[in-house]
Parts: structure tokens; C-alpha cells; sequence
């Protein structure tokens, strides 16, 4: 979606009349839709098509003779350039969470003054943030005004794609089953009623899956849960006569999606309705009935949708084996092809890699877009080549990918760079002491009880310690044929070691170190691993990891020298499984590149 | 101090006449003085006095019919054996800093009871966390009832030791120095007055010293210090003639120490008064005239105290230096004593290790009272000997030894695992575990920013990896010339990465991981290290750790084929260190012990 410069301004126009026409003095349009979701169906993309800024996260705000876009560091570049000419200010937040505009909006605005904003985009925390700066300014918000509206003629209905059952033997528990699970937890809690508005909450729950967004599969919707029925609000046929008898036979009813807010409005006045306050938006939560009791806790379908069973994992392992051999694939080909001559850019590279896992059965889709970065591209961590913008594969460097793929049995993020050309004994460092941080927590053990933002430190070490520090998270929950990104769990220092981010069995999480130099080359190794119970040692109970991505890291561009014996055993331990593992699954020429690069070092 | 079971039916009868005359149903008795402090005065001891329990921590609750004592797992076993046949029943903590005893009394009391408590030993967040408690529950605090000064006839009056000046050139900044940086920081918080209970602190920012409790250099005594003039509240006969004109050139005036109460009652209603909520008690709070404006925030002086300056820093060495040579003089006589078959004890070693010390220049007392646990003794981390029940040296094993000093130039604080006669392998793997914990933390670097827990997982990794862990934390901030123990950054996994935690340039902490088999013997190993700034590096700017403790690691018990060269050069390079700093300051059998333990391996 490109947007112009003109069409921004006669947007900004179009929105100011609206302004004026409700009698407010500013509009606030966050980034988000009613389901609080990573990737927006394009109904709720309003912020990018008023401003023309298409980063993932930034909030606009518009006054009648200003408006301003904050946008945290990863898109100051991006945001500058995109806003050169249409007026909008660039507000730079320092630190990705920032709400800035926040108390901009207490200061810039005076009493008398009014905001809107659409209330069911707004998450109940800015809401409330919002509403506690607002208290004693005199200025008024008014969370009911979705003036996009009137203003966007040819705005997206709610997205139309059917849904559909997880199928066996993928999905191992019944919905059923999970219904039972999450009521027992609604029962220790007190509450009648589960409020879900998260799409992957949704899909986990019910579990359904669908296709309203690009790289996650799941549907647009929201559930109410009772004890005894359920509720499931969607979008008019995308459920077909089939499904809605399978979700009858589990009492769960299909009602159109708006229509959400008068069950909650109409809920009993003596009944205890639980949500996650983190996961809901002030206009959902607006629409509850006065009297009914709340119980605001992260919802049982979090904690329990992170903890993948025995079966799901048995399911995860073989689409790890999959995904490596389609990167086997890939990697041959892409060696082949540099040899050859061959004009590689960035974009092949996304071609070709989404085209080896596509041939891997029980394929679905990318779990996200794939990131392929040739030198100092490779520096950029959200880095995306574009038609308009993108780099040819010659000459010496790095290339870093780093791509997914969703399978029926599991979704798969990996990151590996190779060598093209020569590589420098600088990049061959940075190779070797990002593999270093990657493998060092890969291989910890700890107990029970431990968060996992306090592991981040192990990985950090190695690059600590030659002064080198990468300014993302080292690791995020990953779904089951689900988000590749979803908590409560993330590895990282600036996360609170909350109760919720204690490491349990199960769970599935990223490591990915990396070193970023600004201009020249970026490097990045990413495996997923998974919980595993140690049981009882002497010391009390322990936690390790499994290693589930399968894929030759290339020792070509490392400097070997760096590696302590230990670290040489470990890496030499997991080329011969991953050996072991895809052999019987590659031929021809990505068999021969498995066993070249799998080679002991 | 032993007291006797009759001692003990004795003293509790004493009390419940005095609640049946004050007409309370419940005494509260936790251990605690006005302060505080880590080391309690006689005269605040009377937990001890009234149960007989001796352990640091531990409150006390007493009804008509019953007592109950609330302990932390450290001292379960001590707590048994001193309560046995006192009636008083043993109320288990699962972890330091519970506080069980709150929930109780609010459980187990009923409407219309009172309970009795002197608020000026109650530190303010156990006194409001007890009056939430207590809300609605019709039980009453009278937090202004100190029932022991009628029943204890014997009690300690205020200690005496004369307060002195830490001396030049020790003493690096001038008390008006002190006195400017701390008003700064008042301003900043917008505060007239600010209000330090806690000793170190005190001694901290009037440069003064003491000797009221053992091991730390500290007097009793709270500060009401102003922006144009200071109050000192100390017994009276403590400062003399020369130090109070001293103080008066300083524009502070030394009072009473009981009239604290009435200055802060007194205070002007327009004044503004700042004080940490976490380091003063409720009682000396809850004096403070009512209307007087309160700014609770960590006081200026936790955070200007933690980090030492380059000057500090100098005598740090050079105090470190003594005591390495203090301790080469004790270990070369240990060995050599072995080797005659002298007896020794556990006691034996503590006055020889005391004696070596007390031969250097600038020594004043120990810093804490000295463990040395052979063998199973040295799984208990709190373990001390007593003339009641120590071990004798003697057979084969592992000797602990955590001891430390107190130098007019700074505070040490070091522990080393010596073997006796023979060990075996699974005593030197775990020597060798723990040495590569304490290693693995002592090189590390790290960005400014990070919080000290963060740093926790990097020193534990090693044990963690074996499946092993350790209960307490694996490091506390040194004073200089002051608290062994003091604040703010700890580096533990069981802290929260709170702001004031941020490791800063200057700050001192232990790193001391270690192993504990409980009845077969304990392993730790630690050093004091040094926040280093290493300035702007390409990725920000850098703290590394300088060690200073200077004293051979003993090799002989430990196994170096589990070392990694990197970790056997890391132990070289520290050895070389240790021999060439303590070479010019020892003779004799001393020199070559010395020489012996340092050999590279």
C-alpha cells in the first residue's frame, strides 16, 4: 500500500471536517483493532492509510492545525522518509512500549478540550493510562468516535475468510477438553463468564483456525464463555453449517460479530465476568453491563496454550524436520546458484525459501515475512526487501535470513547467516561470538521457579563481554500452528520477571542473539527450543532446553578459534542430530549440502 | 547469651501480666531496633531475651495462651532446638523476607482484640502492610506500647561507645562535601528536610564512626538534617568536647537521642520532609507533625554511599592487600599446623585468622563473625561455631572459611575452601563448579543500565548446568569502612531489578556462589568486585568488574580437567596478580605459601 502525498493531505482534510462536524479539538488513531492483534486486517489499517507511514506500530494523533506520528527507533528512518512532505511531525519515542503521546495530549491540549478516539482499538490499558492523565485537565475523551468512518469510502469490511477446525491428528485435544480446562480456571477464579477477544486465544480455545490475516491462522472474532454455553462472535459466513453443528454439539452459539457488545451489555447483574486487562480492549470492556463483578487476570488460555503437550511436540518435531529439510533444499540451491552466476537479490531469496517449504507436506503459509538481509541490510533486525528497495547478492558479505513457515503440526522461526564470497575475520568473529550467546543458553539447565527474563544474561554474556550488546529481546513464545509470537514468556532484561513469565514445561521460545553494525553487516542466530522437565535432581526440580530447529549452522563464516572445546562438542552434537534427523527426508543436491555442512569441526 | 527454659516460662508469664494489664490480647515482638540495623544492640534484643531463640531474625507473637515464632528456613533447625520445651511453638518461613505472621494475626485474632507493639521497632512497610491487614477486622494496633521496659529489669540502656571521626586521609571527602551533595539531591526532590534512622547512612554522610554494635564501625543515632543546619540525636556522653565544635563548624547540633520524637513533631507545617519509607520504622514516623508534606524515596545517601570514589577505591586496594597478606600468614600457619597434627577447631581458626588480621596496619575488628565449617558444617551457609559445638580439623575434607575485616580504608569480605588431608572426586568437582560460577560472573561486562539481579543467571549458569543451585543470593554491596552488608544493588535472582538496583561506576559487591550437601560439606568461593566505567564503547557505554579481593584459590581441591582454557587462564592471570600484590608484604613461611598457591596451572 503506497499512500501520496496528496491523498495524505486530503485525508487530513476529510478527517479535520469530521473534527469539527463532532466538535472535537484532536482524534487519536492507534495502531490496533478490537483483538489487540500483531498483524491488522486492513478494516483497522486507518492510521497508515491517513498518514501513509506503514510500519507496524505507530500512533497519530491530529489536531486542526498539527498533527504528529509516534513511532519508536526501529522506524525513525522509515517514518522520515514516508512522512517527508505531508505535514505530520515525526515523534520519536526512544524505547519500543513508550507512550509518549500520552502526556503530550495532557500538555498540548487545554481544559474545554475533547479527543476522540475509536474506544474498541484503544486497550483498556491506555484507556485507563489515558482517562488517570486527562483527570483534572478539563479536557474531555470520548471513546465512541470512530470518525474514520465517514471519512474512508472505500474502507474493508471485516475480513471473509472461512473458518475452519484444526485438523486431527494435529489438533491432539478436543475442544471439548480444552473448554473444560479453561472453565475449571474460570471456576478458581470466581467467574461465570470468560470474556476472549485475542485471536489467538480464540483459535487456541476453539480450536479453529482461519485465514483473516497474513501469517498467523486465525479468524477475526470473540468469544463469551460460559459456564454451561459459550458465545462466538464472527463475521456472517464465515462459519458453514458443518462447523456451526460441531460448535452446537460443545453448546458454543455463532452470533454476527457486532453483536458483542449487547451480550455484554445484557449480562446478569450478579454475574462475575473474568478478562486479561492486557487483552481487551475500553470499548469492549465499555460495553459490560453496570454491577457485573470483574476478575481482571491473565487469562487461563495464555498459560495454557504456551504449555505444548507430549502429542503436540511429537507433532512440532516432525515439522522441524520438515522445515530443515526444505531449508536443505533451499541452501543447495542457493550455493548452486551463487556458483553459477545466477542474479540472486533479496526477494529470490524469499521466493525460493517460501517455495521449498511449500513443497514440505501439511504447509500453510509463512509465519511471517521473511526477513533476507545482504550486509548492511542484514544490520536493519526488521528489515524488508521490497520491489522498490532491495539489494543483488554479489560481491563478499553475510547474508542473514531469517524466515517461518506455519504447518499444520507447528510453526517454525529460524535465523541463519552464510557466507558469500569472502567473509572478513571481523564478520567470522561476530559469526562465532553471536553462535557463542546462542548456544550458551540453548545448553543451560535451571529450576523450576526461574522467569525467563532472568536467562537473558546467559545468552548476552559472550557478547558483553567483547563490549557488543543487540537492542531486541533474545527470545518470545512461539505458537502451535499459531503466532509465532505469543507470551507470557520473552527473554529479555527489559521484561519484569512478572509470575507469569516463570518458565514451565512445554513451552516453546526463541533464541536468537545477534550483532548489529549499522552500514556493514548484522548477524543473527535463531533456533526454537522447548521446555523440558528434568524432574527431580538433588538439588530440587530443573528445566532444560530441547533444541527443535533442525539446520546446519554455517561454520564457513565463524571463526572456530573463538570456541572453547566445549562449544566446539555442543555444535558438533548438533550437526550430527541434525545429520541424523533430515537425511531421510532430502536427496541429490541438498543431501550432499546436509552432509557438507554438517561436518564435524 | 544462653537463656534457660525456666528463664524463658519465666519472662513470658512477666509478659502476659503486663498485656493483661494494658489490657491487649496480643504482643508483637519482631527483631528489629530503631534502625533497623543488621546487628541489634543489646538492649533491642529482647526476642532473644524472651524466647531464647538467638538466630537474626524472627518474630515473636504471644497471646494469652500461646506463642508462636516465625523463622526462615536457615534457622528451622536452631529454632527447634532453642524452643524445645519452651511452649513456644516453631512457625515455619519457606523464604527470607516472609511474612507469614501478618496473615496470622489477622486470621486468628478476633473483633474487639488488640494487639501490642512497639512502632518504634516496626519498620514503616511492616507497619502500614499490618494496619492493611487489619482494616476492617475490628482488631486494634497500639503500636505505642514497648510492654518489655516493665518486665525486663536488667535491660541494656543506650550502648555507649564514643562516636569518633573516620580519619584522614581514610576519610576522603569532608563532611561539608557530604552534606552539599546530599542537600543537592533534597532540593532535586524538593525536600527542606530529610530524616536518616538507618547507622550506615548516618555514618556515611556526618563521616563519623562508632562502635555500638559488633562488626560494623557504626553508632546509634537518627539525623534530622535541614538545608541551613542539622539535628544528630545520639545518647549523651558519646561525642566529645573537640568532635561537637567540629560538628557546630558543620552547622549540626548534637541532641538527645530520645528527642528525635519532639524535633520531628515540631517540624514547621509548611516544611516538606523526605525520608526512605523502606529504612525508617513507623514509630519514629509517626511522629512527625501532622500537615508536614512527606517525599518517600530511597534516600540520597543509599545511592551516593554505594558508590565508592577513585580515591576510596585506593585505600580498597591497598586494605585488600593487607588482607591477603593477613591471610597468606594465616593459611601458610593452617597448613604447616596440619602438618604437625596440631589439634585445631573451628574456633582455633577463627582466632588465627582474627590474630593475622589484627597484625595490619589499620585493622579495627572483624566484619562479621567468622564461619569455618568443616565438612558438613560447611553446608550450613549461616553456620558459626560455638564453644558449646564446633568440629576439630582433623581426617580428610573440605574447610570453609568466610571471614572478612574491618580496615580504617575498607571493609573485606572473602571465602575460600581449603583441603585437609585427602578429597575426593566429588568434592573437587564441586570446587571446581563453583569456581567457574564465581569466574564466569567476574569477567563478565556488561551495558550500563542493567539492573544487578539481571546479572544473577550468569554465576549460577555453571552450577545450574549440573543441576545444582544454591538458597542464597551470590552477592551483597560492601561498605567502605562500613556495612559489610549494605545496599542497593544484591545480585540475586530473587530480587526484583528495581531502578536503584542499576549497577553504577564505584559500587562494591560479592560475588560468592556456592554448593551445600547438607551433613556431607559446602563449597563457596568469593570475591569483592568493583563496578569499573569502561567508558564509550561501539555499543554503548560499559561496567566490568575489577576484582579486589587478592588471595590464592586453593587448586589442590579442585578438579582442572573440568576447566576450560579460557577459565584456566583466567585463574592465572589472577594468581599472577595476587602473587605480585602480595609478595612486597609478606615473609617466611607466609611468602611461600604464598609463591606455592599461586603457581599457574
Amino acid at each position: 500500500m503506497t499512500t501520496t502525498v496528496s491523498q495524505v493531505h486530503s485525508r487530513l482534510t476529510a478527517l479535520r471536517q469530521a473534527m469539527h462536524s463532532a466538535g472535537v479539538d484532536a482524534c487519536l488513531i492507534p495502531s490496533a483493532d478490537p483483538h489487540l492483534s500483531e498483524y491488522l486486517p486492513e478494516r483497522w489499517q486507518g492510521r497508515a492509510w491517513l498518514s501513509g507511514f506503514t510500519g507496524s506500530v505507530g500512533t497519530l494523533i491530529v489536531l486542526k492545525d498539527w498533527a504528529g506520528l509516534w513511532v519508536d527507533s526501529r522506524y525513525w528512518e522509515q517514518a522520515a522518509s514516508q512522512l517527508a512532505g505531508t505535514g505530520i511531525e515525526l515523534m520519536k519515542l526512544v524505547a519500543v512500549q513508550q507512550v509518549g503521546w500520552v502526556d503530550w495530549l495532557a500538555e498540548h491540549l487545554a481544559d474545554g478540550n475533547s479527543i476522540a478516539v475509536d474506544g474498541q482499538v484503544l486497550s483498556l490499558g491506555l484507556t485507563r493510562l489515558l482517562e488517570q492523565k486527562l483527570l483534572g485537565t478539563g479536557i474531555q475523551l470520548r471513546a465512541d468516535l470512530d470518525l474514520l468512518e465517514s471519512i474512508w469510502p472505500d474502507r474493508a469490511s471485516l475480513p471473509q475468510a472461512p473458518v475452519y477446525p484444526h485438523p486431527e491428528p494435529y489438533a491432539v485435544a478436543s475442544r471439548a477438553d480444552r473448554l473444560a480446562q479453561v472453565r475449571e480456571a474460570m471456576k478458581a477464579a470466581g467467574a461465570d463468564w470468560l470474556l476472549i477477544s485475542t485471536v489467538d486465544d480464540l483459535a487456541w480455545v476453539t480450536g479453529l483456525r482461519g485465514a483473516d490475516v497474513d501469517y498467523n491462522p486465525v479468524f477475526v472474532g470473540h468469544l463469551l464463555l460460559g459456564q454451561e454455553r459459550g458465545l462466538l462472535f464472527v463475521a456472517e459466513g464465515k462459519v458453514d453449517q458443518a462447523l456451526l453443528a460441531a460448535l452446537e454439539d460443545d453448546d458454543i452459539a455463532v452470533e454476527p460479530y457486532d453483536a458483542i457488545a449487547g451480550a455484554l451489555s445484557s449480562l446478569p447483574v450478579d454475574a462475575t465476568l473474568m478478562y486479561d486487562p492486557a487483552r481487551v480492549t475500553g470499548g469492549i470492556v465499555g460495553a459490560v453491563a453496570e454491577g457485573v463483578k470483574r476478575v481482571e487476570q491473565i487469562g487461563p488460555t495464555t498459560l495454557l496454550k504456551s504449555r505444548k503437550s507430549a502429542a503436540e511436540a511429537a507433532h512440532i518435531r516432525e515439522a522441524m524436520a520438515e522445515d530443515g529439510a526444505a531449508l536443505c533444499e533451499f541452501f543447495a540451491w542457493l550455493e548452486e546458484a551463487l556458483a553459477r552466476g545466477e542474479s540472486i537479490t533479496e526477494l529470490t531469496i524469499d521466493e525460493q525459501i517460501t517455495a521449498a517449504r511449500a513443497r514440505r507436506p501439511n504447509y500453510i503459509c509463512p509465519s511471517f515475512a521473511t526477513i533476507a538481509g545482504f550486509n548492511a541490510n542484514g544490520a536493519l533486525p526488521h528489515y524488508r526487501a521490497t520491489q522498490e528497495a532491495h539489494s543483488v547478492i554479489e560481491g563478499d558479505g553475510l547474508l542473514l535470513i531469517d524466515s517461518g513457515g506455519q504447518y499444520l503440526g507447528g510453526t517454525t522461526d529460524i535465523t541463519r547467516v552464510v557466507p558469500v564470497g569472502e567473509t572478513s575475520a571481523a564478520q567470522k568473529r561476530d559469526v562465532a561470538l553471536v553462535f557463542k550467546g546462542m548456544m550458551a543458553l540453548s545448553r543451560a539447565q535451571f529450576p523450576h521457579g526461574i522467569k525467563s527474563p532472568q536467562l537473558d544474561a546467559i545468552a548476552r554474556a559472550p557478547l558483553w563481554a567483547e563490549g557488543i550488546d543487540y537492542g531486541h529481546g533474545t527470545g518470545h513464545g512461539v505458537g502451535y500452528f499459531l503466532n509465532v509470537h505469543e507470551g507470557p514468556q520473552v527473554i529479555s532484561y527489559h521484561a519484569q520477571p512478572a509470575p507469569q513469565t516463570t518458565m514451565l514445561p512445554g513451552m516453546i521460545t526463541s533464541i536468537e542473539p545477534g550483532i548489529y553494525r549499522p552500514g556493514k553487516w548484522g548477524v543473527r542466530i535463531e533456533n526454537l527450543v522447548m521446555n523440558q522437565d528434568l524432574g527431580e535432581l538433588e538439588f530440587g526440580s530443573y528445566l532444560a532446553f530441547e533444541t527443535l530447529t533442525l539446520c546446519p549452522i554455517d561454520t564457513r563464516c565463524m571463526d572456530l578459534g573463538l570456541l572453547q572445546e566445549d562449544e566446539k562438542s555442543w555444535l558438533n552434537t548438533y550437526h550430527a542430530l541434525v545429520r541424523e534427523r533430515l537425511l531421510p527426508k532430502v536427496s541429490g543436491s541438498a543431501r550432499d549440502w546436509l552432509v557438507r555442512r554438517t561436518e564435524p569441526v
